[in-house]
């Protein structure tokens, strides 16, 4: 009923849908910035009751830009939506009392802790005391808990300076927090781990999750450290797919195509669309090299993009489109954001919708891409800091 | 007893743990490039039995770059580690009948499937008729159904359009497969949430996720797509952080240093250090500006990152890492691959280890960045292709 359907008004919160895939899940997060609020919200997309609790005035991101035109963060409102939240003064005994009271009569679906701060009061060791099933996951900087952020554990992992094109010398940061995404993920991840090893065992768990392990993790994963050992490591190839053939190419109406050949008929598909294919044939049997497999167009790939730019420098965006458009050839346009805000076809999408978001106004939002039926996927709005502090204490008195 | 120590062994595959976190879990995997494997990896290892399940020969991605020496791919080990490796003949019915036995067959913590590829006999509708609890998550391009690739979802969504420096024109793409990772990170969760709910209800689950999805999404909660609707959208800002003062800069050793200041503290003490602090001051006051806020300091940040650069350029790196050791700002210097590699301190984290692989021989592999108690972090090697399959198919027929 809601998922794809415009003009319906999303719940406030899933974790009033009953039959939603995590519903009965209750977390407690006491977070900021974006890998523990976007773990917390992974699940609350889901339909886990997910409570952010927040000191009184709330913490360092809730300013965090980007900003609407009222000075409101759309960052925070982006990265809480479908939770509760819940202000103390954590800095006292009663709101650390408080916090512990919440997580220990949270009941058998609750007891779980996420966090990235490191207050002795919410540590596994104390809260375990009164809720020993207790699950925390605690998010920290390095591997020895010291602080990083997004920006730092990028520079030192490898990534800024094989990105942008061949000539440059410099780092290039990404802009995508790629590192604090993964976090989060993998942050939601340990916590449905801990739960399933809960409801088998009955033992709780302490988690340890280091933003600079994730990246160290996943750039193994990945074989760039296994390589890094091996040769003398990456270099920089600009916008070229490593291995292969892909590249952009400019059209005449003056926009970016990025073009992507994985397979033999995906490259015969495009020399044959750009008129190139007897050029591309006769360039390869004279160096002896053979298009069809990854290697030599990887290898040739400044001599193929050579021959293919022409064709893209000749015809218009919409003319690239319709050429490209029946073929096997994988491309997409870049774009920018408020293009991408701007295409009827994101609104269509019914992981999006315009919300009402309290404190901001009509804002364009996201909900979870995991599409499964009986689920909806349009994004509940984000509390306004503190808006539940009073309905969740009167719920948490009720229980004690 | 394994994690941590560089002697050690780690085990073949961690299912083999009747005590690890997802002991017990069995999942189908037919796979290829990063997302589906990423996924069923991280559930590996957690310690769930994943069977990867490869047409003869291999699917496309068993040659993808980057490769050892020996021409073998450091990528297809590196997305498959503590797998099961089983090839069939995907084309024939037998082939085809053998999976969904396998599926069917998997036990009670079975029948779950998780797949990028679209093969009808492979459908949920298909493989529901004989195991009607089936969990079945899918991973499509695009939302419709369409192909798409990390590149070109990359390419619409914005990223590649603010990245690198504020004089570029053309885009700039990620080098981190950064839409891959968080669809492999999102399938993981996928699987775990809709096998809590099978837990629940006794009900399986058909879970579609496009990778294209997964962009739009993310992009949405990190309020890109909000900004890019509201405003004209993000501009091109080199490798500053958007919002507060974080750069890059030079030391006269010709390293990049990346500097990050999120608090006053912060800020307050790279002044010092760089003894900059009088000369910030005088020119906070003559603009009307308050340094110690995130807004001022980003609107006026090519002021103060041009005072600082000097002290920068005008020490060497070991100088500069001696001056920032004691402080509070987040800083760290810029490294390539090769020397993330080569740091003790990398091997000496507990996730990463120097594995014999199979077929390639000893490559530095990472495990899980999920630490916890009882859970070993060092990565089990990627079985050869095809390994498992006498094996698994002789399990299967004691059950059948």
């Amino acid at each position: 009923m809601i998922g794809g359907c415009r003009g319906v008004v999303p719940p406030q919160n899933y974790f009033m849908l009953s039959d939603a895939p995590l519903a009965g899940l209750r977390i407690i997060e006491v977070s900021s910035f974006i890998a523990a609020p976007l773990g917390g919200m992974t699940l609350a997309q889901l339909g886990a009751e997910v409570i952010r609790i927040d000191p009184n005035g709330g913490a360092p991101d809730t300013t965090r830009w980007p900003v609407a035109p009222n000075g409101k963060s759309l960052y925070w409102a982006g990265l809480n939506k479908g939770k509760r939240s819940v202000t103390l003064d954590l800095r006292s005994p009663e709101g650390q009392r408080t916090v512990a009271d919440l997580i220990a009569g949270s009941g058998p679906d609750g007891g779980i802790v996420l966090t990235n701060a490191s207050y002795p009061w919410l540590s596994y060791e104390a809260l375990s005391q009164t809720r020993p099933d207790l699950i925390h996951l605690r998010i920290t900087g390095r591997h020895d808990g010291g602080p990083a952020v997004d920006y730092t554990v990028n520079a030192g992992i490898g990534f800024p300076l094989v990105t942008g094109d061949e000539a440059m010398a410099g780092p290039v940061n990404h802009v995508l927090p790629a590192w604090d995404v993964a976090c989060g993920l993998y942050a939601a991840v340990g916590i449905l781990t801990a739960e399933r090893h809960r409801r088998r065992t009955g033992a709780g768990r302490a988690v340890t999750l280091a933003l600079a392990d994730v990246a160290l993790a996943v750039t193994g994963h990945l074989g760039f450290l296994a390589e890094g050992r091996l040769a003398a490591g990456r270099r920089r190839i600009g916008n070229h797919l490593y291995g292969g053939f892909a590249r952009d190419f400019r059209t005449s109406s003056g926009d970016s195509i990025m073009v992507v050949t994985l397979t033999a008929r995906h490259y015969a598909d495009l020399a044959r669309v750009t008129g190139r294919a007897a050029a591309l044939a006769a360039v390869a049997q004279a160096l002896g090299a053979d298009f069809t497999g990854d290697n030599d167009r990887y290898a040739h790939r400044e001599v193929i993009a050579a021959l293919l730019a022409p064709w893209f420098a000749e015809h218009t965006t919409a003319e690239v489109t319709a050429a490209l458009a029946g073929t096997s050839v994988l491309w997409e346009r870049y774009r920018t954001f408020a293009e991408l805000a701007a295409d009827p076809g994101t609104l269509a999408n019914p992981l999006v919708s315009l919300i009402d978001q309290p404190g901001i106004g009509q804002i364009l939002a996201t909900g979870t891409p995991l599409a499964q039926p009986g689920t909806p996927q349009a994004p509940a709005p984000a509390p306004t800091l503190g808006a539940d502090t009073a309905a969740v204490i009167n719920e948490l008195r009720k229980k004690l």
